[in-house]
């Protein structure tokens, strides 16, 4: 194929070439008859297919083809399950084969910043572990399908706030440790056919023309070999965005971007090499796709939907469980209250919003599975489309509230407080939903609520009600996986994702959000998520991790490979997790790493491995990790490289991040020694821990202060030998002729300096 | 004097004019004998005079003549008193008169960035109008009597940690809101004979060598008249630091810096002109210190000793005062307990370190003030130089504490926890301390603990006391002071000028405190102190601005002048404090403005006006402020000025930053509009909320989209109205192309922004 793509491209025009760069129309890339190069089509994702229907608006947005809607992103990676994310990957992938789409726009591995971001319900993680492990396996998925993917929205888009125009500043540590690191796994593990580029700017220049972005990082470091498409209406100047590595603009701009490039390369401010390779990028998945495509796909809704369910149950996190009032027998008197119950939330909104192939009605499905010992009735409580209490709507769910033995009461976010476009100004919930749990509180103290939402809320009503179920948006068969774990057909295995805060302003990135105009600041450095809560001491109020289950599980034997490694080894690290409970259960087992001592500020803890287990009563199984260079290291902006440092570190296996349960030691060495170039402002404390120079430097340094007034002083020290020894330590050898009398002169100085540096060269060199 | 410096600068060579610009030694300028050209002497200060002693080590930092030690200016700044201050600073230009000294080394306008930084009891506050305000009336006072004084440390030196090599990377919001505002204000209002230049570099460059910093910012703008002396050592090239507005090397370099110098100019690297310019900044202080001299002055010790007294019992600060445990009753059995009352903290290591003319035995004076009702028992209860629990003396403690009516604790931080030349790196008071109040706690509730420390500390078990008074550093009268707070002689009314943290790692700098290497980042930007607590809604332990009186205050009548004012105009705010309680007492009003709503991100709140009152009981004063347009600002980066946004602000009286008592409001409107010019990537949204454009942007806007599907889609939208209009809220002019079917052109996107910004010149015009 690789030659039939450079005979192809040799035919070509530049005006054809020029075309290829740009869409169609909405959905559909551009074909060339006369060489016989398809047109493929893409389409928005990721959690279903949202495939434009005939005759419907130009937009696409709201009128589509049926297609299974799965839990959206947010409630998968609360999962934390690779194998189930895979599975829905293919599901999704198949339903592209029967709807002839090529590549579904998506997987999001953007980290949830701050939880106001919008589109958090389409992104995984606040971690880019988790995110990325998450990303490579929807996209390993859906490939396998012979469909691409578009892994976007690359990179640092974390907000909808002037999503278009904003400049997110991220230095380059924190880029790469978080940023960066939720897309770069998924590129390297699983190659997706394409990569999405986003509409905002980084560090000044926007994503579509960011040659270190597309170009240095994606293509050359990470070996990405698809093409990278805009987000729709990303591009700002359609030559430049080329130039700096933006194969395919999107949508359509109908001959205007297309005549931008062809003047680019007519003038040669664009080299016709450059947008060869990018047409060669964009034929070379045009025909995968034409060579992967099944003719005459279908695919069984029902199985989809019932993996929908599966995919639900284990993405819903049981978050309180007071006086086991979960799960539910099935017998009695339930009342349901609240309108989601019956109008549920089940997606978000904006481009990912699709049209279900059915949806379960969840009123319905928990009348099913409790089975006829129970009486079920219903209260509406609120107007779903509305915020304002409604006072006889309240009292009438008191009533229903009153005669029931438990209550289920479901509350959350409508669609206007969160959707792609804009973002969440508060955590709050709708007035008339909190009001609604306060009042049924007061007439019946066994509540669970179960939430529909796609990010975070504040609970100031946590502590009135007995069991919380937070169902994320949970697909089309979130009512049928509601009642499974309300009821105990299921058992919850759901563990956060990312971290709940007490309240907003907890958030790190609280002070610096949605930034200040078309500037955003990324202040909070490498701090996101739990990094931030537990170095920062800051109690939240579910941390990143945590989920609880019916059964209980006990962590013993965590063993290591070794307990002295050298950063260039891997490192096994096993543990053993046994189910001590009745029933049959499934854990996330989670293994963090913390750099016991650093030169440079690191996170309390990462975590760098997990994995889920299903367990019987009972049984028992060990669970292995393999670690890495990568899992020690972190960003080091000198080097431009991920560095170890020398030293101890804590192999932290736990339950959430907040709950370690078992911990180990490891001492790992550096292979790699850091640049230690001696120049006038080097302190004397640096020379004398440096083991290369400070023989010599202390040597030299006697000779220095031969007469200096704090030799002199020495003896008179006292009270102040701290100090003292702190001001040496600072110290830079030019300060040394301050106090030598005239003696340490520039040429001794700079003799110093040279010696220093020799010797290294010395050492090196033997 | 002008003309005759003109005239002794045209006599001068360029070796003598270059000799001009390095001490002579460690304390002494050059003179030029030929020309009548004195050599002056500087000294360490602020809180007292350090002059080293003839014989002593060529530092003088271990011995020194004697000199009133004041307290230090953490405890100084918490009078909240401007002509005590004043007062003190005249105190210390007597001696310095009585002394020869030329010029007294301070005060130190540093903000506290962390409480970690070994050198904040030098410092004011976290906050850079309280800041300025007490470092304007030190130097007011000291300059009053013909002694210059040197404000340091210009600019950004934050910590100790790294001190002399460390870049302090900072935002030029944040620098100038808050860390050169502190030292804006001082510059401005008294004219410091000179500023001293800090170790560090700033933004990449040393202070010592910033010609933004010392030139442009400190002469140009801010008007400086005097010279810039170097920080001891601070000085990395002599040549360079000239050129960039470095007057003064010190301490002498003995013909290094000289040479490099007279080097620079020969080679034409440094204009003559500057050196020249130097060199007349040097010789007008010379000259002006030889002017004022007062011969065979002296000062009057006991006075000075005196007035010690009066500083520290306005400084001191009282933090807690269950059931009204304070005052104490001159009468039953009172235990004193720890090594402080005997062998107290009174001032911090470094070079403010002084050798007092004399220093209050705390115990002696608590037994004189008590009279002789009071049977005064004591204890050691910990070694004061040591860490260790001795548990034999907190047994013997106990027994003395269980014998008595109320205990006396004294604790506090020891000299190695905190000093010039290094940072702590947590807030506890050593162990032994901690536990010798666990245990007495456990024999007698009715404990008074006494804080000897320079900044905050931990304080986890302030439960187990009931009294609570910060003592700071009190100087060498605070034996005397302390007594009289306790017994009631004296009515604390200091109030804090930082705020205590619960915890070390809620101070907003924590993260990135020391920084990485030799890289400090000012991530928490302005939010620093009181502006980080409360935006954030951190807890704190004690507010800024917090201190407890044994009368009570009302406010009342709150009025400002008009409640609409332009940004030129000044605001009169009027509030009335009556004294309700029984006895007379002084309160610290506190005016802080809150802007209601704004386009950048602004603090909570920020403290704008203060003034202390004192009120007999019953009586009842007005106090009043006087707002400008600085009292309303924010720095924009972009105007490179102070800039109002128009809009509502909020007046906020109360007695700390928590404790707001009343409110007014009042709209200010801009004078000054923003620069707005329209480019491809300008929004829709911000076009159609500027009233110059938006007229006209709206007519653009439907003409550009014209058969755009967002047109063809309005009336499907539904539930995704809120999505559809944030999309085009923030979508840029550029990107309508790609929803325009080919109909927006680039020319016409030219067209559009060539008549949007026409139109706003015609409106200049007009």
């Amino acid at each position: 194929m690789t030659n039939n793509i450079k005979a192809l491209l040799s035919q070509m025009t530049l005006e054809e070439k020029a075309d290829l760069c740009s869409g169609k129309d909405f959905w559909n890339l551009k074909g060339i008859e006369r060489l016989g190069i398809p047109s493929i089509m893409v389409t928005d994702g990721p959690h279903g297919l949202r495939k434009q229907n005939l005759g419907a608006d130009h937009l696409g947005l709201f009128d589509s083809v049926p297609a299974t809607c799965f839990p959206s992103a947010a409630g998968m990676a609360s999962s934390w399950d690779r194998k189930l994310i895979q599975k829905v990957g293919v599901a999704l992938g198949e339903e592209c084969q029967a709807e002839d789409v090529a590549v579904l726009l998506g997987p999001g591995a953007n980290i949830k910043r701050s939880p106001l971001c919008g589109r958090n319900f389409e992104y995984f993680s606040e971690d880019p572990y988790l995110s990325s492990e998450m990303a490579a396996n929807h996209i390993k998925g859906v490939q396998s399908q012979g469909v691409g993917t578009s892994l976007k929205h690359f990179a640092a888009n974390n907000q909808e706030h002037r999503r278009m125009s904003t400049d997110a500043i991220v230095d380059d540590r924190t880029f790469r440790e978080i940023y960066l690191a939720s897309f770069e796994g998924a590129v390297k593990q699983s190659q997706p056919w394409t990569v999405m580029c986003s509409y905002n700017k980084v560090n000044g220049e926007f994503a579509s023309e960011n040659n270190y972005l597309l170009n240095e990082i994606l293509k050359e470091e990470w070996g990405f070999e698809g093409f990278v498409v805009s987000d729709w209406g990303a591009v700002n100047e359609r030559d430049v965005a080329l130039a700096n590595g933006l194969e395919l603009e999107m949508p359509a701009s109908k001959g205007i971007g297309e005549n931008k490039v062809i003047e680019a390369v007519q003038n040669g401010t664009l080299s016709e090499e450059k947008l060869d390779a990018a047409v060669e990028r964009i034929l070379r998945i045009i025909f995968k796709a034409v060579e992967e495509k099944k003719e005459n796909a279908t695919y069984d809704k029902e199985a989809h939907h019932q993996l929908a369910r599966e995919t639900a149950r284990e993405s819903m996190v049981l978050l309180k469980n007071k006086d086991s009032i979960l799960p539910l027998k099935k017998e009695g008197n339930i009342a349901v209250i609240g309108e989601f119950a019956k109008a549920p939330r089940y997606q978000g909104g904006g481009s990912s919003h699709i049209k279900p192939t059915k949806l379960e009605n969840i009123v319905e499905e928990i009348e099913k599975t409790a089975g006829e010992s129970v009486n079920v009735t219903y209260a509406q409580g609120y107007y779903r489309d509305k915020d304002a209490i409604d006072e006889d709507l309240i009292e009438e769910a008191k009533v229903v509230a009153s005669h029931a033995d438990t209550v289920i009461l479901f509350a959350g976010l409508p669609d206007r407080y969160e959707s792609e476009g804009y973002d969440r100004e508060h955590l709050h919930i709708p007035e008339n939903q909190k009001r609604l749990i306060e009042a049924i509180a007061d007439v019946n103290p066994n509540i669970v609520v179960v939430l529909s939402n796609g990010s975070p809320i504040e609970m100031p009503w946590l502590d009135k009600v007995k069991g919380l179920l937070e169902g994320y948006l949970g697909g089309q068969a979130l009512g049928g996986a509601i009642a499974d774990i309300l009821f105990g057909d299921a058992n919850p295995s759901g563990k956060l994702a990312e971290t709940f805060p007490k309240q907003l302003s907890d958030n790190p990135s609280y002070l610096f959000f949605p930034g200040d105009g078309d500037r955003v600041e990324y202040r909070e450095g490498i701090f996101v998520g739990y990094r931030y809560y537990d170095t920062k001491n800051v109690e939240p109020l579910f941390p990143f991790g945590y989920g609880l289950s019916y059964t209980t599980f006990e962590y013993s034997n965590l063993t290591v490979s070794s307990n002295e490694i050298k950063d260039t080894d891997s490192l096994t690290v096993t543990v053993n997790v046994k189910n001590t409970g009745a029933v049959a259960g499934k854990e996330v087992v989670q293994l963090y790493v913390r750099d016991v001592e650093s030169s440079v500020s690191r996170p309390n803890k990462e975590i760098k491995g997990f994995e889920k287990v299903e367990l019987q009563p009972g049984e028992e199984k060990t669970t292995s990790f393999i670690l890495d260079k990568r899992s020690f290291a972190y960003y080091n902006t000198e080097l431009k490289d991920w560095h170890v440092e020398s030293g101890e570190f804590e192999i932290l296996v736990g339950k959430s991040s907040k709950e370690i349960v078992l911990t180990e030691k490891v001492l790992v060495e550096s292979t790699v020694e850091l640049p230690f170039t001696v120049n006038r402002n080097t302190t004397v404390g640096d020379l004398l821990v440096n083991p290369k120079v400070a023989p010599l430097a202390k040597e030299l340094l006697v000779k220095a202060q031969e007469g200096s007034p704090f030799a002199a002083a020495g003896e008179e020290q006292g009270d102040f030998s701290e100090m003292m020894e702190a001001m040496m330590k600072y110290m830079p050898l030019r300060a040394l002729s301050n106090f030598s009398d005239g003696n340490f002169t520039e040429e001794k100085l700079q003799d110093m300096i040279q010696q220093l540096n020799d010797i290294q060269k010395k050492q090196v060199t033997n």
